[in-house]
């Protein structure tokens, strides 16, 4: 891990126009996060996570922007998963309000919805509200935009989706009712993924995933090393390794950038010091 | 928080017979992670996560057994998000091998099977098997077992679902395979918990949950005392604070108990000093 020469290789300026591999169909949570990456954008609709590393992986696309956190359910599981298998590198993050809202086709009335469909944790976001409507039926569809085209193309009046107030005029919807979620306070946090590492200028957040020895106190003196330099911690997790009955990697968010000599040293240090050690990547919010 | 008033009042011994809630419906994993935490539990389904916490609000039950943590997926976020919101307490934990099995009716065949019903959750971990069979529709269902239950009540000999092996027996019906997980180190950790706090005899695990000041070091000096008492921290998870845009709460596993009045002592202190501080329970595994 030469971080000097990842500094020194990298372009000044992150790429405009990339190919960029999405989860769900247009309207998604996630092209919204892509566009508020990347100015123009030629996206990839994956239908899986999963599949969204593998346009990666096979050089369909440059770039892949996935969900990693919701401020109400906590992290992705299984696109943490996926980078642990996959190692790339994370290049941009960037932060989404949720604003899941019910559309249907234009002429459908209240009154007249009898099946609801949403990605399931869209369902479970809107549960006040859906339980408030004990005569509908609520179908799980693999993402909320998909549920709102599946409403255009079936052209069912008695359907409804909950989607982003975005896919009404994507799909030529109305919107029956907004704000449908429980809580206000929905945020999701998107990454930009590369398989090659990239560093751009203004990097000021590193994250990590690492195994530590199982012993008392390994954690402990591991944060005293961050400690020294003056770093804040703004995430960590511990997450059973897939494949091990319940070994632990952890994850760090860090304030901290590798243009930083000090921090630099520190990571060479410990990725020489632990068996598993990955540099997931050097980025800024936007 | 009085430990000293909740040891001295704990009965010397866990109940061999209470009234449980589960969410599912017989033969799901909560079932099996139930029986091996009571001997005879009078068990109660309940159709989700959330309604096994009213099952306990409500006094219908005096005890729920919940998944917390899988082995492949991660924590199970709901079940947190609904321990962060009712502040009950856990009193035991148990791990299930997780052993995914495809059941039909007696004398469905494999080239009939059209529809697979499951859990997402199980779908997911079965992806590699289900994608050498692209003719079968995926189906999602609320848990396993009612999967299971479902293709015995349709009566349909084009469907076939991915459960535990137990529902075979169950419900009647034939192993058309066995062992389809992508990986067989699929292990999920449940727990049992409680609307008052009991502690029982052996409890050598402590979970807690607190908010820490934003400031660098913050988790570093917690950690310090932690093991200043010599005590090795099992897992550790920052998670976002429902309602808040991405404030953090800390989760922590620790091998300690209670009835070390140092560590009781500890719990006091971060009791007064933090402005949200809760101890989650102090119990053994089974």
């Amino acid at each position: 891990m030469n971080f000097q020469a990842i500094l020194s290789s990298a372009p000044t300026r992150f790429p405009d126009q990339a190919p960029v591999a999405c989860q769900g169909v247009e309207g998604a949570y996630s092209q919204q996060a892509c566009l508020q990456i990347f100015r123009a954008p030629s996206i990839t609709y994956c239908p899986t996570f999963e599949s969204v590393f593998t346009a990666i992986e096979n050089g369909e696309c440059r770039y892949g922007v996935l969900p990693i956190e919701n401020s109400l359910a906590g992290s992705v599981n299984s696109v943490y998963a996926q980078m642990f298998l996959h190692r790339f590198h994370i290049v941009r993050s960037t932060t989404l309000r949720i604003d899941h809202t019910l559309l249907a086709l234009p002429g459908t009335r209240m009154d007249q919805v009898r099946d609801v469909y949403s990605h399931e944790q869209a369902i479970h976001q809107c549960s006040v509200y859906l339980a408030q409507h004990p005569e509908w039926r609520v179908n799980v569809c693999s993402n909320t935009a998909a549920a709102a085209r599946m409403i255009r193309e079936s052209g069912r009046p008695d359907a409804a989706a909950i989607s982003s107030v975005r896919c009404a005029g994507l799909y030529d919807l109305n919107v029956l009712a907004t704000d449908v979620q429980n809580n206000p306070h929905n945020h999701t946090r998107f990454i930009c993924i590369s398989k090659a590492p990239e560093i751009y200028p203004g990097a000021d957040r590193t994250s990590l995933m690492l195994a530590l020895p199982d012993k008392p106190g390994a954690l402990y003196h591991l944060l005293g090393r961050f400690n020294e330099l003056g770093i804040n911690l703004t995430k960590l997790e511990s997450r059973p390794i897939p494949g091990t009955d319940f070994e632990y990697m952890f994850y760090f968010d860090l304030d901290a950038s590798v243009s930083s000599p000090a921090f630099a040293g520190l990571l060479q240090e410990l990725d020489a010091e632990l068996n598993r050690f990955t540099w997931l990547g050097s980025y800024s919010a936007v």
